[in-house]
């Protein structure tokens, strides 16, 4: 095994045009998988496996119980301080719940995820300044800061708060864009068709978290929703020989147990007759 | 069902490229499977299962029983005038035998492929063309011609001759690029490490014939050399639930019994916990 | 393929003893599924795969639907007047609902299960008599009739109406052993424990029928019941690829999809080496 | 994990039979394996795969390689005096090489397996006292021992020479039985048919050696021979993934990588509803 450090346009580029390399297998930023796509459409023999980006809907039913769901929902959102690409996002909620549901992951949050204590920095400056933008972005377009705000512009360490939006715009680039960051938007829904419509409208589809104790809704959404990984009351569990990987812009492969085959692999047929 | 007749850059490219096909199961020319890549690259979610060029190699060697090697060979090149994607149009024989292969060879290929009894005209004037240019090349590399020669520039129908060609560069485009017409190559080689590289030595991968009645060299040979479908001492068989699908420049995917799940499905995992 | 008309005793056990005869995949009576078991127990080449019975648990939950659960638990129990393996003639009902559960249970089997309408005969006068020997049982052991009762010893027809038992002790024939019959007990159960622990006190392991809404329980429940074939919410519900077939006494070996390989194929490795 | 400790009467038995025990995986003799089935016939829910006793063939082709074949048919004879259940104990000689292959057999045996040196003593008094028996019947049908002969009744420690025999009938019990012993058989064939026969001609099925460098007859042969495993111009080769198990008498059930799944766990499936 040989480890190479560089950054991507230098020894990364260099690496996955090689034609010594035979295969990639690739975990990061879409515009990088969308590259190393370019960079290699004409070495076709060339095995990709991209997991990139995820902007990850939870669906938070009417039947649920709120506390149960509160503390998934937190978890998905600020572990980590939310860098993580099978973080939850973006939360719909059904209306009926909405008021208990917000009033408790507010005060779930205050009281669980505090910097210093509980949550770490950013990774970077610039990561940091790009969750500025996205929170400043909020502001220009009259998001509700249920919790956190916007940080510094000359930071001292790159602390990001948690912070809770709601009154996103479906378009907004807030509520399109894997922030990558302790942001979390809440959205209201009515009816589960308008549930599945709402998280499937996003270019990514690598994980979804179904918050539901409705076993029917359970498989309906597991067929029709836009995710890879479909977590059902749960988030982060992982059987280790499960297919792991992304629908729709969030990758392409699957790896896990025996899935990693393809990838890793290639498949000879070979024929040998009974008789000539 | 919808079939949609169209030419490549116009209806062909469009279907490729819009954001409602989920999926592209593609067989044609290698510059078409790139192009095709290169327009899905954005689309990383857009399944594509190419199965493109071949210049199979044909490997004889000196344990075979010549009888059999000429007639898998003949049949291989000339089949619907080599006009398959899985022909084998570059022969390789070990120096032993080649003079009794080579003989035998030419005296069955004269007897049993005869223009307009057991063997048609060429797909349009463009490929007529196309492989005359080929066999252009092969004279002004001094190639000899066993058998056949360069078709009339101004064809009453576009009928070629089958062609054995000897005396071919390795670098030639005449051994290099995939003709698909009635024209085949032979090179003599000396050893088993020979043989497998001058199989390996072409950009594609999608079949290759091996003629030998040695078990071992039958194994050593199915995991060396650069095809994913290999036939010993047959050509054409297949059983359907195998994977088909090449290596290299030939292709990415495989389909066939269930390996066709892994281009035409999403696979998605399902967790459930057991208690929250 | 030859179809051989034939008692057990004399066609059936010939065939299963014949040791031209390489496989046997029989779906019947316990009794016999034994007997062939130790009839073959010398040839062990033999592959033996057994469909025997079932006394199929159905377990009601507090938290269901009652009148979708009466529906399914009606089918169930008599379909085919019970005359089905898979059929689930042990209802278990949380004490919570019980009472809500019972009355709708009988006004829906009184409506919409009738005699000479949707209802025919059993499948013979033996197994008239059969069935009616449980119910006598039920009745010296006191339990209560909820509808139905003892058919006439003289029968004028096969005709046995279905049949609703409660008060019946866990040790009891009648619970234990599988009618094949329009008959079903109902009993009462506290906690998920005891449901399951009720279910699985029968030494067969066919199917079990699972009526309740919440997701984690589903999944423990699917754990730890001791049935091949799991019915959520419904029932007789199939999808050909899936494995078929019981635990404990209800047979051994899995049929459908790929899993009838198993029963019906020797499986062979053959090595080849690469030299020697 | 829990080892005990007995013999097969006392402990095994109790194990075997106890209906605590929810499968047997059984490596032995073929009696006990039969009695293990007879033993849990009616506990049809305990899973028992048996890997019983082998008589393997050894088939030599007449386009082999003779000293290749010598010293691969001496190892599955002598290895560890010939108590291994894959030992090759019947060899089947083509008529045209037999002389050539019996010489060479003799002088490598010989040279190569000498008593104290390379090969050690049979397990126990019990088990020489039976070898011997059956040296004993060899000579009682006038057997030819090439090497070899009968060892002292009354021992010094338990060694027996390595046996090498001619002249035995098809229907000889030293032909037939698992001696488990250094004592192997040879024996002349014409044709391939009747090399097969010659193989299958047992109660037998665990494993065969094929020693042929005839691509064709190698499918052939590992399509129609009686062995879950067979190894072609090898023996004792084993990928652990492979299945492992063997065919007729020789067992049940196959272990291996994803193959042991069969035996080791209950497959159960749950059938979910999408709406109701």
């Amino acid at each position: 095994m040989n480890i190479v450090f560089g950054d991507g346009p230098g020894v990364g580029s260099a690496l996955v045009r090689s034609t010594r390399v035979r295969g990639v297998s690739f975990t990061g930023g879409p515009a990088t998988g969308v590259q190393i796509r370019r960079d290699t459409a004409a070495d076709i023999g060339k095995h990709v496996s991209l997991e990139l980006g995820g902007k990850n809907p939870v669906l938070v039913f009417d039947d649920v119980d709120i506390p149960n769901a509160v503390s998934v929902a937190a978890r998905a959102a600020f572990e980590n301080s939310g860098q993580i690409c099978l973080c939850g996002s973006r939360i719909y909620v059904h209306r009926r719940i909405y008021d208990n549901f917000m009033s408790a992951f507010v005060a779930y949050v205050e009281k669980n995820y505090r910097l210093g204590e509980t949550m770490g920095p950013v990774a970077s400056l610039q990561h940091y300044l790009k969750i500025r933008s996205y929170l400043l972005q909020a502001r220009v377009e009259s998001a509700q800061f249920h919790i956190g705000g916007i940080p510094s512009e000359e930071p001292d360490g790159y602390w990001v708060p948690p912070v809770i939006l709601s009154g996103i715009d479906t378009n907004s680039p807030v509520i399109r864009d894997e922030i990558f960051g302790p942001v979390v938007t809440v959205t209201i829904f009515d009816t589960e068709d308008e549930a599945i419509a709402l998280a499937n409208d996003n270019v990514n589809g690598l994980a979804a978290i179904v918050m539901t104790n409705d076993i029917a809704r359970m498989r309906r959404i597991g067929e029709r929703i836009d995710a890879g990984l479909v977590w059902v009351n749960c988030w982060l569990v992982r059987e280790l020989g499960t297919a792991f990987g992304g629908l729709k812009a969030s990758g392409v492969g699957r790896e896990g147990g025996a899935h990693s085959r393809d990838v890793f692999t290639n498949l000879r047929t070979l024929h040998v007759p009974s008789a000539w």
